[in-house]
């Protein structure tokens, strides 16, 4: 699992600053999360191949969160892109994106869907054989939602000894590693469980942004190996967050801490502050481990 | 007179190559000539102190021209602006930009005023006691204006020896300054150009971008100090020319010469070639007075 930091900076662009987005890579997947004004430049600044982009989530239609969008699309227009390209968002996306194309009469040559979100609850909005995702309805100014993208178990592994004992025919192996029982050479059925292990234990990534504090989204994200979460003040500014439905760096680790996540990872900083750091001691006086979201960071978990 | 590049390429913006946008400072004004993605980023990265920007205008609604537009509009709003703002452009403009406003729940704290353009011949869109701005129709895949800047004529110089000749009251000065006859201490009418010379001369600018040649903008544009023309191809692609509604640098330079322009800037080039050099040369053997826009470059005329 990879993800790329586009962008992790709130309000506006500046020169050294770009809006939210960002690249997760899951399970052969690369999907965009959030798309700032700019980010295409930013997808080639930073040498994404971009183009494999087939699904793109935007959180809500605050400008620092899908301004670029439509650049975005209107992009893969010009480059002759012939994939279909899935856009999840708050209902409303689908409006200002074909009003663009309307007034510009420039239409996709490739299909372009839109899954527009209303519901209040989390719902299962993307599901195939290798990952899932869900949304994670948070509580900002407008209508809101993170997502949850969960990795699909993957195959078993093969316990070598206890296979080759079990006289089991080659042919069978790949319905093994499905967690199929099978029957070996004696005409035996083997239990998958006594000649096989699990694969490797699936991956999960929590995007939440923007949110002020909202504690019922821990039964959704706990476990997560992985949790974006934002601080776009320190509680120095509580009053601020909460006046603008933002969260504090204090208040991200609490939600970490509650939902036992692997990793918290900080984002969406407001620019009054110099400097990162005091995100991250803030938010490990409660949760110890913290990362920190940088515009062109890659991270691999 | 001075004129600042943003972005000068067309199509898409890239890691150097920014789509169209420029600022042009005339007699105390400071325009925004279009507004592709990015431009906030490029009014910052120049210095530009762009909260003093009261007038946009915006050529026609494809993406590299205006993309930019509505996170600028945000980000006045974000900086607390309370000056208004205006917007000329297509008709469609308040629409999509209301709309975006409408779906991020957040309307701007200063007023905001579209003159939306629907005539198919020039007209005078702005108008005060320094500069006019006209309209320059131009041909292209969607409903596309160019614009033209015209300076008001400044103040009439004192002939220094010929005022004081004349036994006029210090007092009238000014009066004479704004071309008035005046009476002098001997109750003698002094005719005014017999004792002022003309202020200097007004300067003008024409914006012509997107558009295939098209010679009937040569009245609008007649005598103009700086002519911007786009060269988005050079003749070797003059079937793509065509075909896409946009012009080459020879087309341009023609233009240029029979509209007898000072200068003749050009700019929207396509990406496809490398270095601007052969734009310069193809223009050149048209008309002598060539310049390159690039990004970042400022002229001065």
């Amino acid at each position: 699992m990879k993800l790329s930091i586009l962008g992790c900076y709130s309000a506006t662009p500046r020169t050294l600053n770009n809006t939210t987005s960002q690249v997760l890579e899951i399970n052969n997947h690369m999907f965009l999360i959030d798309c700032g004004e700019g980010t295409q430049v930013q997808l080639r600044k930073h040498k994404i191949k971009f183009n494999r982009i087939k699904h793109i989530f935007i959180s809500h239609l605050h400008g620092d969160h899908f301004f670029g969008l439509v650049g975005l699309i209107s992009t893969f227009r010009l480059l002759t892109r012939e994939t279909d390209l899935h856009i999840y968002g708050p209902k409303g996306i689908k409006e200002v994106v074909t009003l663009q194309m309307k007034l510009a009469d420039s239409w996709t040559n490739y299909n372009l869907y839109f899954h527009e979100l209303t519901s209040k609850k989390s719902e299962l909005i993307f599901d195939d054989d290798k990952v899932e995702v869900h949304t994670i309805p948070l509580n900002h100014r407008v209508y809101t939602n993170g997502y949850l993208f969960k990795e699909k178990p993957g195959e078993r592994k093969l316990s070598i000894g206890a296979v080759e004992n079990a006289n089991i025919n080659v042919a069978y192996y790949r319905k093994l590693k499905q967690g199929f029982d099978v029957v070996n050479e004696d005409g035996v059925t083997i239990k998958n469980e006594t000649v096989t292990k699990p694969g490797r234990k699936p991956k999960s990534y929590a995007f939440c942004s923007d949110t002020m504090y909202k504690e019922d989204i821990v039964p959704i994200i706990k476990n997560v190996d992985v949790l974006y979460h934002e601080s776009t003040f320190l509680e120095q500014h509580a009053h601020l967050a909460e006046k603008t439905k933002h969260a504090t760096a204090k208040q991200a680790a609490s939600i970490a801490k509650q939902a036992h996540v692997g990793t918290l990872l900080l984002g969406h900083y407001s620019t009054r502050y110099d400097g990162l750091n005091a995100f991250k001691e803030e938010a490990q006086a409660v949760f110890e481990h913290v990362e920190l979201a940088e515009d062109g960071k890659t991270f691999k978990f």
